[in-house]
């Protein structure tokens, strides 16, 4: 058997994972939450189980939770889109941006990638027999290059992939950003696929810091997938929920491919999530929630050699181990792991070639004494 | 936008069942039961969710599920699975198969598919750039042709799928047929992609008939992917849960492109089942159950001018139409769920060529109630 992947391993997430839960230290590798979720949500998923909404949903997703994203959308960003024809429920966002790829991806396109990027975008293009072209961001501040953008793209370019607040690097496009990629993307018929799965986890708005959805710009609206995910959003990570809104005609080519990927996506879930999201607008407080986490554990390292690069957004902290270790990025996360007793990720791992420029991530979206525990261990450094 | 699946629509069960809502009709199209499942098991995924297991599970499946589903294939076929490495819980038996094909089929590798299928399996295989080998059932009957399906095998044969008992036949396939595919299979490299959803829905065991799972015959194990689905076992189709067992080196390349795919499965939906199939072996009791409505729905329909098929497995019958109707079978739904009140579907959307011998799919995986309404609706014809 040949494989189609050759390249590719087990997730850096689950490796980490896996060596934190076996050293016992305090995960702040893998990017999920370790409190719970409002019971009011659970309470919904169980209601809707006991009326017996246990059945196939419709395929691109029950009604009620996609009209749910469309109000969030237009309120938010000031854009419609239409619930019946332009949004869609996935199994995650993950599967939301395969599927993309899969759908308007030919063999031979090409799609850009800007590094460091979630490690599942490269393998995707690869199996739609696409063309990975990578563009770096700037080494240590990851802000976008868009020379660098501009030049890679080709007439062979069949989409480009945005994530915005990014991960790793937590750092969040402005609006002079966006309107930057519209104009370059303007002459072309590059499909832009915007990752915002980070969406309300965006700092500093009293600095005038928001969200700069693909929503917000027409010329950019019309060209995009806006991915996000209600696991991020709502603490459930593992209940693999996501959603995509594109324009209809973008999504008619989505949900050819979705319908045949994992057809729909589970019913209670959805029915919950939509109950949830009327009552009120719950996302509205998560930027503050996790502000507060963020400088939580800012203050906490500046006891420490670390050297912080900013967060402002995402549920990430990444920091410059220069001044700590002499080890590569992927040595010290192991390092930092099995002697520390903290998981992290290096960012090597987020790019093609491994390349080391001494950074590490940590997730903050933990109880505030998983974050105490691990800045008391940090401290030792 | 060109589009990657030119030829597909929305798929026949979204389709059938838009219409028999709109139309009021009893809907017999779409594959999935009118009543509910256990409560127990709806108690067992709100336990999970109340204990906090609200997280991302590992990627491959919550231990004690795969552990579960390990010991089924021993009790029931004999094969030890390794939990651990042979295993996969999957978003659904649809997310399983086209995960399969992404994995194995290279560009230009012929896949085999036994028409009448289930109608993801071709655009799966175009999306990997594989070329679909189409080998009819002998039509009428739906038995294999091992003749056909002999003379279809080339150097550039990837894998089979097969899929018993059989979407939309209703058939099962004997211990003399898998016995066949082994032989044939033998001196190849083919992989086997079984489609095994309906499992724990083979009749008439008085007779001797068993579901003879591919997990029974050493040489077809060894090169098996065996999908199921407990959606369809437990009566949750909507929830989106199946499973895979193949052996380790296929599991391994399975995993490469499934972490990239959905990444991992609703973790307290996996922890319920897991807690619902602990107490007991629920599945055991699923023959009978559907067999009684089987015959009740068989007995009812002889009261009609179809001609009735063999239900040997599924929670499908398939009746000739020839003599009620002088309509092609496309439009014989149509008008059965229009005019009549009953919606079912054509076999011919199960075929490439949209080929028509004049015989219609109806489920009988509905409250008896539910059947004697559509049996009063078409006894009137
Ligand atoms: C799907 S596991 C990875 C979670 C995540 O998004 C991250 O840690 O970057
Ligand atoms: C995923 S909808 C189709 C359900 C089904 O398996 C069928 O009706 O054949």
């Amino acid at each position: 058997l040949t494989s189609k992947l050759p390249k590719v391993g087990t997730t850096i997430f689950t490796v980490m994972s896996a060596l934190a839960a076996e050293k016992g230290a305090v995960n702040l590798g893998q990017g999920f939450p370790d409190f719970d979720c409002d019971p009011q949500l659970v309470n919904a998923v169980t209601d809707a189980m006991q009326r017996g909404l246990n059945q196939y949903p419709p395929m691109a997703g029950v009604p009620v939770l996609r009209e749910a994203v469309a109000a969030k959308l237009a309120a938010l960003h000031g854009r419609s889109y239409d619930a019946g024809s332009e949004i869609t429920i996935t199994a995650g966002a993950t599967q939301a941006i395969i599927t993309i790829i899969l759908a308007v991806v030919h063999p031979g396109d090409e799609v850009i990638v800007l590094e460091p990027c979630y490690d599942s975008y490269v393998p995707n293009i690869e199996l739609a027999g696409g063309t990975v072209v990578r563009v770096p961001l700037t080494p240590g501040t990851f802000r976008p290059n868009f020379e660098k953008i501009s030049a890679a793209i080709s007439p062979r370019t069949r989409a480009i992939i945005v994530n915005s607040p990014h991960n790793p690097s937590a750092t969040v496009w402005s609006e002079a950003d966006m309107r930057r990629l519209q104009d370059i993307l303007a002459p072309t018929n590059v499909l832009l696929i915007s990752d915002e799965v980070y969406e309300h986890m965006v700092f500093d708005a009293d600095k005038g810091q928001i969200h700069q959805s693909a929503a917000r710009f027409a010329g950019l609206a019309a060209r995009a997938f806006i991915v996000s995910s209600f696991g991020k959003t709502y603490h459930v990570t593992g209940w693999k929920v996501g959603y995509i809104a594109a324009p209809a005609a973008l999504t008619a080519e989505f949900r050819k491919v979705h319908q045949f990927n994992v057809f729909s996506v589970n019913t209670p879930v959805q029915h919950g999530l939509a109950a949830y999201m009327a009552d009120d607008r719950p996302y509205l407080d998560l930027p503050a929630f996790y502000q507060r986490k963020r400088d939580l554990f800012r203050a906490g390292l500046q006891n420490t050699r670390f050297r912080l690069l900013p967060s402002e957004g995402s549920y990430f902290q990444c920091v410059d181990i220069s001044d700590v270790s002499e080890l590569g990025e992927a040595d010290f996360c192991q390092w930092l792991t099995t002697e520390i007793g903290v998981a992290a990720i290096p960012l090597s791992a987020f790019y093609g070639d491994g390349f080391d420029q001494r950074v590490v991530r940590f997730c903050f979206a933990k109880k505030d004494e998983t974050l105490h525990l691990a800045l008391e261990r940090l401290a030792k450094l």
